[in-house]
């Protein structure tokens, strides 16, 4: 037996950040492309914008910067913004892991 | 902006209690019918008895007794374990969500 949990931000009822967002910035920090990070995700392009855009309008911030052009060929980067946020939700999740697997051994010791 | 949290128990990778379970033995519970419990959650009585089945299996422990026929016209109640699952697990859900509510403030203060 063990403790399976899962966090999501939510706003109104509706989701604005969670595991599959945050996995899908740290892939475009990674990657420099939008396109690259849903790929890598196998994720439509639209998919992952959409995600993202939503996020952006949750939290009335803009994640990510899209620059086309020169001779990279364009890409896409995080804001200090999108940085922050992924640092604070895994930041949270780690923590918020170990406590819960202290307070799971705490009830369930014995069942 | 709010934290929305899910703990559920899994065992080989298969759920084997949570929120649902809970509630399903907790109607029994104040109910005294497993067909009853069932209605009262919009559920077929075949759904709501695969899922006492499927926990009791995981947990190797009868969670419901049933008893049929008699002055009332039988029933179902729960075994002493079956309280004491419900009693862990609210238990575990209360205080993990005060701590992750702390947390959430920690690091999404600002954000």
């Amino acid at each position: 037996m063990e403790l399976e949990t899962k966090y999501r931000i939510i706003h109104n009822g509706e989701k604005a950040f969670g595991k599959g967002p945050c996995l899908l910035l740290e892939k475009v920090d990674k990657l420099g492309s939008l396109n690259k990070a849903a790929g890598e995700l196998n994720m439509s392009y639209s998919k992952a914008w959409s995600i993202i855009n939503k996020a952006e309008k949750m939290f009335g911030e803009t994640l990510l910067e899209t620059h086309t052009g020169g001779t990279d060929g364009g890409g896409s980067y995080l804001t200090p913004k999108a940085k922050e946020l992924i640092k604070a939700y895994k930041g949270f999740c780690k923590e918020a892991d170990e406590v819960l697997d202290e307070l799971y051994k705490k009830y369930f010791r014995g069942i």
